[in-house]
């Protein structure tokens, strides 16, 4: 289901590594993917756990997943292409290879400029076109379709779409066809099953709490591969 | 100009703080804030330099500004309002004390997040409206109502909007009457010309490489005086 990974036991999963507040978040992030890095695509870091750790544990911590994985850097940029592009410099050398940006930014000297240093560089974009949250019904929700206008324009490899709202997610396959991947976050605390989203037409589910607060993250994924069989 | 801010001397800038690449961005941003601290009403960092610094020595940087300035993060959040709070209570213990979001999240679960966690542990909200590339045409400037309403609801300290567009300044200014500062961006460098924001009805004018890339940044400032007067 995603290309250019291997696909023998592993679940179109990635994992959404948001460490507890007080733990140490270094040991727990390397614990999850010491645990897990066989049986999932990729993992997905957020901005709390990027200022908690600094450039140097960041870089131990990408550094443990393995190199065909999917390293998401989700900062969900949303600022003029410079500056956007400045930022997925630093995250590149730090060990990532594919970056979350938003679709509202539009495509002129915004997304038009992190593809063109992806296209050189290497490195797979992401695209926000609807979110998890229901604020994502007020602005977001109503420009889709511009936002899949500007997603195809910049050649985004993927998109990210609510497993919350799966009508959003068949509007957006039917519309992209297979030519982009869908990325679905949304997925168990925040009300949708593991297997929703993929049956609504999305490529990879992103779970977090799920498994990584379970009692025994290996066990859990074992136990969903009955879901997406 | 600026309420709760000694306004003697200050002009109504706040100072953007990115260095040029391959410099120490410490030593950079320690001897712009020490030069010009007395000048101007706050200073702004981005995530390039958040990247850069890490914790311990942006919270050294941003130390140095006057406790009773803008400090304001430009991180330009755009999450779910839980992780958009998770990274602000980070950037609070660092020494920041005004944070930009973009209002395209929405309201409910998101902006409404940030406003109450703001509100009750202190600190600004600034909402971005609309940008200063060309790409904010393509979707942004199209729902700049629907923003307005939400930065209002929120009840945000004040917006984002480009010097470089003061038509839209004015709209925002009718809309939202002097409950609201107006923070414009894209003077410089970018097109727009000191004091050209303040003309349409904006607050406070963000400034960067025209003073932080001057050979004498406070010499640059005072020269500005006359424009502000």
């Amino acid at each position: 289901m995603v290309d250019g990974l291997p696909r023998s036991v592993r679940l179109p999963i990635i994992i959404a590594l948001d460490p507890p507040y007080g733990v140490d978040p270094i040991g727990w992030c390397q614990g999850i993917i010491d645990d897990t890095v066989d049986m999932v695509v990729g993992y997905k870091i957020g901005l709390p756990l990027v200022l908690d750790c600094g450039r140097n544990d960041l870089g131990e911590i990408v550094g443990r997943m393995g190199s065909d994985l999917l390293r998401i850097a989700d900062l969900k940029l949303a600022d003029i292409g410079d500056i956007m592009v400045s930022v997925i410099r630093r995250l590149k050398d730090i060990g990532f290879n594919a970056f979350i940006v938003h679709g509202f930014t539009g495509y002129r000297d915004a997304l038009e400029k992190v593809s063109g240093y992806l296209r050189n560089s290497g490195g797979k974009m992401i695209t926000v076109v609807s979110m998890s949250h229901r604020g994502s019904i007020e602005v977001i929700d109503g420009v889709l379709d511009k936002l899949l206008d500007i997603a195809l324009k910049s050649g985004s490899w993927g998109v990210v779409a609510p497993a919350t709202r799966p009508k959003v997610i068949k509007i957006i396959r039917r519309k992209l066809g297979g030519k982009v991947k869908i990325l679905s976050p949304g997925i168990g605390v925040q009300g949708a099953y593991p297997g929703d989203a993929i049956k609504a037409g999305a490529d990879i589910e992103i779970i977090g709490r799920l498994i990584t607060r379970s009692s025994d993250p290996r066990r859990t994924i074992m136990e969903l591969h009955s879901v997406y069989r």
